[in-house]
């Protein structure tokens, strides 16, 4: 009896070590400090797996947790009442997130913030295999500009931010394409230069000889919507937006760029492209303005497809590139948005000849990662 | 004996709603959302007083308070486990806070966010009766550009902000004095134009024609420290200061400058101001190169006297202003250190004829409020 009780003990005893071996060993401890932590402090960690790692005192607290991904994971308390844990591998690239503490929804005191989810929050650098392309280099770097006008069409003060290529004050002969570009719903027109390095990517992507030197002009989209959302019972796009963002930025935005910067002011050298929301907005307002925009890109945005093009007169003949991209994620996502097959559009676009283009960031989703990369793609189509 | 106890109950009640009636008087019930909260969101709050008042939920936990002003307040919790509370009366202008809950201190989240006190996280903006040169206005306006280097003397790459009027891209024939802004310890490049609201308040100054139109460059004043902390035994400036700011300042970022912008690039049209440490710092960088700047403000960091100027040979024939500011609450503080009384040193420096004013901010301490005001000060009286 006292051999089969200690042999039970002994089979719980190891499968209890089983376990806790099993979990700890899913964890590679390689952990480095991300490189959106706050300067001087060692959390957020990512290790080889792509987990993210936060920690934090809090001596008085009964749970917390780190809240990334949809997912919140219970960190565990040290006997000095600091809270550490790690999520499961995240996809490369850039991530909101947020700590819980007892219920309180927070930011982690240790990262940098970034505005996203409708709120200015943490965020997360995962290291990528291809992050080279975003990064920050001992190249020429073009400038990222606070620009603050008065808007007839909203009657307020607004803000956006304008990039400059390299150079752009030293040729004051030059003047420049110009591509607006535009942030998704819950973001802001810091965004794109922030998480989404959209500077960086230019300023390597033009040392390199692979981009041409344009202008990027960054506003704030979001914009109250009139009537029901889709959601709701109403349409897409919601009744009011002809005569909010799209009036703005036709009516204020683009003839102020073309008065206080040397741009070349004309169809031919004028992009709109945006994500997610941005996406939806430059389809909306590239299909209502064919003699504004020559070049067109929707990152996880929906897409084009022939009958919007034969319902838009002169966009066939004057639209000279059509971009679309989604993160292959989303592909597999039944809830995407997107207009039909993107795919199977931008093949028929093609078809009938327009410049077409259709673009598959690999394992990623709706998410930073896959804008960059679209960015990156479509920056070296665009103005050629 | 009934009526005694009756009379005796009477007056415990009468106390006790004299006592709560006092406490709920003392706090005026005017609260307005402050314009540092995010979009969206309504707290945090300011009364008439002054009180800043702060709300988060947090249903499961114990305990949470505000911190602000190196004071920390008990927030109450109602039956839906929404925390609200407020500080005694703050002065006017900007505050640094945070939050507690239950141990751990963490942003508000529904704060915007600034670098000071070494890190990212919350502030709050208390209305001052004197906002209204610090507010933004539909007058022209500069930007602020982002602009990133490579720093021969440090090795590494860096960031600066730099203020360029209203017009500079116009007016391409017109060049502008400069002026080196610098934070204090903690802080960083961001400072002067978040916060510190030096871009507005230029705009406004200039639009009303009250300074002249001029760059300022705000860039990254910290610096590791060799040797020991004064605290420590050690000297001021430590050891290590001559190769540090110093050296990035006057071989990379003043050249870089007067390359890359149309500046007037001589030592008339140089100015350097800087708040604590970064007034500190445009003590000891001017004073050892007076042969590069000819305009020097220092805003609550310590002041210059007779002996410096002495030591200092041509700074008294070149400085050409010399503006010394203070809070008024950190006149009143033994523990500030003035290098001296600077009215005094003032008063001195006018007898042997240099153009030298003493400046006091109304009733504002160590902080941000004292700063927007000595800045909106010395600008007016800058490169005149």
């Amino acid at each position: 009896m006292n051999k089969i009780l200690l042999s039970f003990k002994f089979v719980i005893i190891m499968t209890c070590v089983f376990i806790f071996t099993k979990t700890d060993a899913q964890v590679i401890e390689d952990f480095k400090t991300s490189t959106s932590a706050q300067i001087g402090k060692k959390f957020p960690q990512v290790n080889s797996e792509r987990r993210v790692r936060v920690q934090i005192s809090a001596p008085e607290a009964k749970l917390v947790q780190l809240d990334i991904g949809a997912v919140k994971y219970d960190l565990k308390k040290d006997e000095n009442g600091v809270w550490t844990g790690e999520s499961a591998p995240q996809d490369e690239g850039f991530h909101y997130y947020q700590l819980n503490i007892d219920g309180a929804s927070v930011p982690d005191p240790a990262s940098l913030y970034y505005y996203g989810a409708s709120r200015w929050g943490s965020g997360v650098e995962v290291p990528a295999h291809d992050q080279d392309f975003y990064e920050l280099k001992n190249v020429p770097h073009g400038q990222v500009r606070e620009h603050i006008y008065y808007s007839e069409e909203s009657k307020s003060m607004r803000r956006c931010f304008i990039y400059t290529p390299p150079g752009y004050d030293k040729n004051i002969e030059t003047r420049y394409p110009v591509l607006y570009l535009q942030h998704g719903g819950g973001e802001n027109e810091t965004g794109w230069s922030s998480q989404g390095r959209a500077n960086l990517i230019m300023d390597n992507l033009i040392a390199e000889g692979k981009a041409k030197p344009f202008i990027i002009v960054m506003d704030n989209g979001t914009w109250s919507q009139r009537g029901p959302r889709p959601s709701a019972g109403g349409t897409w796009p919601p009744k009011g937006w002809a005569d909010g963002f799209m009036n703005v930025l036709t009516k204020d935005i683009i003839p102020m760029i073309d008065k206080e910067y040397r741009t070349l002011p004309n169809q031919q050298n004028r992009a709109m492209a945006g994500l997610s929301m941005g996406g939806m907005q430059t389809r909306i307002i590239t299909l209502a303005n064919p003699d504004l925009f020559s070049q067109v890109g929707m990152f996880s945005g929906g897409s084009i497809n022939v009958e919007d093009v034969n319902n838009s007169p002169g966009y066939k003949e004057n639209v000279k590139l059509l971009f679309i991209s989604y993160g292959s994620h989303e592909l597999d996502n039944p809830r995407t948005n997107m207009n039909g097959s993107p795919a199977e559009n931008v093949k028929k676009l093609k078809e009938i000849g327009m410049n077409s283009h259709f673009y598959i960031s690999p394992n990623t989703a709706h998410e930073w990662q896959s804008w960059r990369r679209s960015l990156y793609q479509f920056a070296q189509l665009v103005f050629k």
